[in-house]
């Protein structure tokens, strides 16, 4: 499988790939699932919102248990991020053939469309308009950064913009939903083992920091009467980078638009976007807090104006109990030791789905830790372990 | 004059001047110039390079005396960088016709073309050229941000870009130029003085400064495994603030560029480009050495390659010590007390032309500091005092 996936949008010049939602590269990964789908004489479809499905058994007679991920990709992203989730499912379904086992509940593998956002900015637009998180009219005003509007995109790719929407009758046929995933941190590599369940997705949010100041000529204006909002924006990049290690949560300015931007000018305005995360609300929010607090701090010293606007915030995702509890208890059974049960500071298909359904993931370890970059890497002894443990669910979930 | 100039190329919304090179708010420009050489008796001419000449006298007799400055601005810059020097020009004409005055050698007012670069990139083109400082191959390559072509953007405007080059015959002719200025800065309302004298440009340079750290994915990537290089541009920008502060120098971070520049991600590169001025060589070669070791120092810390690069530098500019001393004999006998000499760190024609002959800068008093923004000012009793000072500079050289 992976010998005929590994080509697609892939960019020789990075060797990262470029799978983005409704282009070219997408439609060649969807062509891919649906040939997996129909080789295994599964019954394949693709519901409203563009995801697609491939059945074994009657979707009708309810409780199914669902696994799969997602197959588009950042801008040069890793080959295993949304892949290794998708391939796994496949695989870990031959596995139980190979096992003969028998099926009582109907399985289902799912690859959700545009999971990375990385064309209209929007993460997950598959299952959130699936969960009805997303409204139509919403989706409807998504636009990528050449000006195309979603329907314009998924019309040129022969889907119907207009069908989109909420699908809860699809949802209520399924009693469980798994989700296989590269690590995308180190968690399991410094405890060693191949394979963890996640416990949860890190309540995180994004702050637009504007910082204003007066623009000036950098060559004649004294360094006392300048008004530099540059230097407020460093000082609050390293107060960020201290409160997060206060805190054992993490926070990020990797976003800046500076104006006029000039090599000669004094800036007028910086602006600077914090994503963080941590690992509870109230120490998300200490963290944040503490930035915010320094940031006016260094501002009212350098007389700059300073404006902070929460751009998006996700609450923190708790992976049912029950579903959990019980992946632990089938893998537990056939390891030496317990599973390393670990959250994650990353946004995925099974975190919306969370809402309405009861959804677990298993992370598969990543030894270089790297993310949303080639470098992103699994073993195959590790894939092969993650293969298992995901056949070894579904059989503890859906077999006799 | 003001009356008549003020409204070209002024932007209603930000109030702020967009004149830039082979424009149409530049013909009108030009138009202005042309209509109060003629209003005057003077013979208009535009040499090779577009830069426009308004003689009281023959040229060929040679040694003449030449003010003026320029009338293209930066993007929605003040009212009088540039402006000031010429309407004070042509003022200061008057006033000497109504003192009567003989005039012993030719006076010439001149606007040099394009001095500020906003379009090209380049300052001073009109007056580099004409000092052979812009070779014409390089002049031609020159393209603004809209990848039309200098010689495109003068033909356009009815000018020849193939005609234009060194002009060492006419610079022959000048005895003495002096450029009268509104201060880029607030030495002069420091001291309390109206008028004051220049003594040098300080030397200047701009350098590029490229962190390169590892992309990585901003939720997930443990603060440890980061190479952020957000963090160690953000240390080096206040590093340029202490040593520039330490040394009495300037030092500016003010034009950056981060890839991939996503809020999600720690960027794999972030270029920020410092722009330093010192009052002379060793002080800004001490604030750079500084500042690019902190950077080294920071960098080895966290893992970042960095590379700097000088992308331009240009020597200390000491105006001639004979003219300038008789500037400030000639005011000097006129006021209570000897008028103030200071150094600038922004670039001026006169800067460019003090290399083939004699020059010379006045500066009237800006309240306010601010340069190259509608912020900039002159108060009308300090314009008639530049004017007045003028007067006096161009009676004692050219009069009897």
């Amino acid at each position: 499988m992976w010998r005929s996936l590994r080509p697609i949008g892939r960019s020789d010049a990075s060797g990262g790939y470029r799978r983005y939602a409704w282009t070219g590269a997408d439609a060649e990964c969807r062509l891919w699932f649906q040939a997996q789908a129909e080789a295994r004489g599964l019954d394949y479809e693709v519901d409203r919102n563009g995801n697609q499905w491939a059945w074994l058994g009657d979707p009708a007679r309810g409780d199914a248990v669902v696994t799969g991920s997602h197959l588009d990709s950042v801008p040069d992203g890793g080959a295993f991020d949304g892949p290794l989730g998708v391939v796994s499912s496949f695989a870990a379904l031959d596995e139980l053939r190979a096992r003969r086992v028998s099926f009582t509940r109907p399985l289902a593998i799912v690859n959700f469309g545009d999971e990375e956002g990385a064309r209209f900015g929007l993460a997950c637009v598959g299952s959130r308009l699936t969960a009805g998180q997303l409204t139509v009219e919403a989706a409807h005003k998504l636009r990528d950064g050449d000006g195309v509007s979603l329907p314009q995109a998924m019309e040129a790719a022969g889907y119907d913009p207009y069908g989109i929407g909420p699908d809860p009758e699809r949802l209520a046929r399924i009693g469980a939903f798994v989700e296989l995933h590269v690590e995308q941190g180190r968690a399991l590599d410094l405890t060693g083992d191949p394979v963890g369940i996640a416990s949860a997705i890190w309540p995180h949010g994004r702050w637009r920091f504007d910082f204003r100041g007066e623009a000036n000529h950098a060559g004649t204006t004294r360094l006392v009467d300048r008004r530099d909002p540059m230097l407020t924006y460093a000082e609050t990049v390293l107060a960020a980078r201290r409160e997060a290690e206060l805190a054992g949560a993490v926070a990020t300015f990797g976003k800046i638009a500076v104006e006029p931007n000039g090599v000669n000018a004094i800036p007028s305005l910086v602006r600077g976007w914090l994503d963080s995360r941590a690992a509870d609300q109230p120490t998300l929010d200490t963290v944040v807090t503490g930035i915010e607090k320094a940031a006016r701090e260094y501002a009212d010293r350098h007389g700059i104006d300073l404006d902070v606007v929460r751009e998006s915030f996700t609450p923190v995702v708790e992976f049912e109990d029950a579903l959990r509890d019980e992946l632990g208890t089938i893998l537990g059974a056939r390891s030496e030791r317990p599973l390393p049960v670990l959250g994650t500071g990353a946004g995925h298909d099974a975190g919306i789905l969370s809402g309405s359904i009861p959804t677990a993931m298993l992370f598969v370890r990543n030894p270089t830790g790297v993310s949303h970059s080639p470098a992103e890497f699994a073993a195959e002894d590790d894939c092969v372990a993650g293969v298992l443990a995901l056949a070894d669910v579904l059989e503890g979930l859906a077999c006799s």
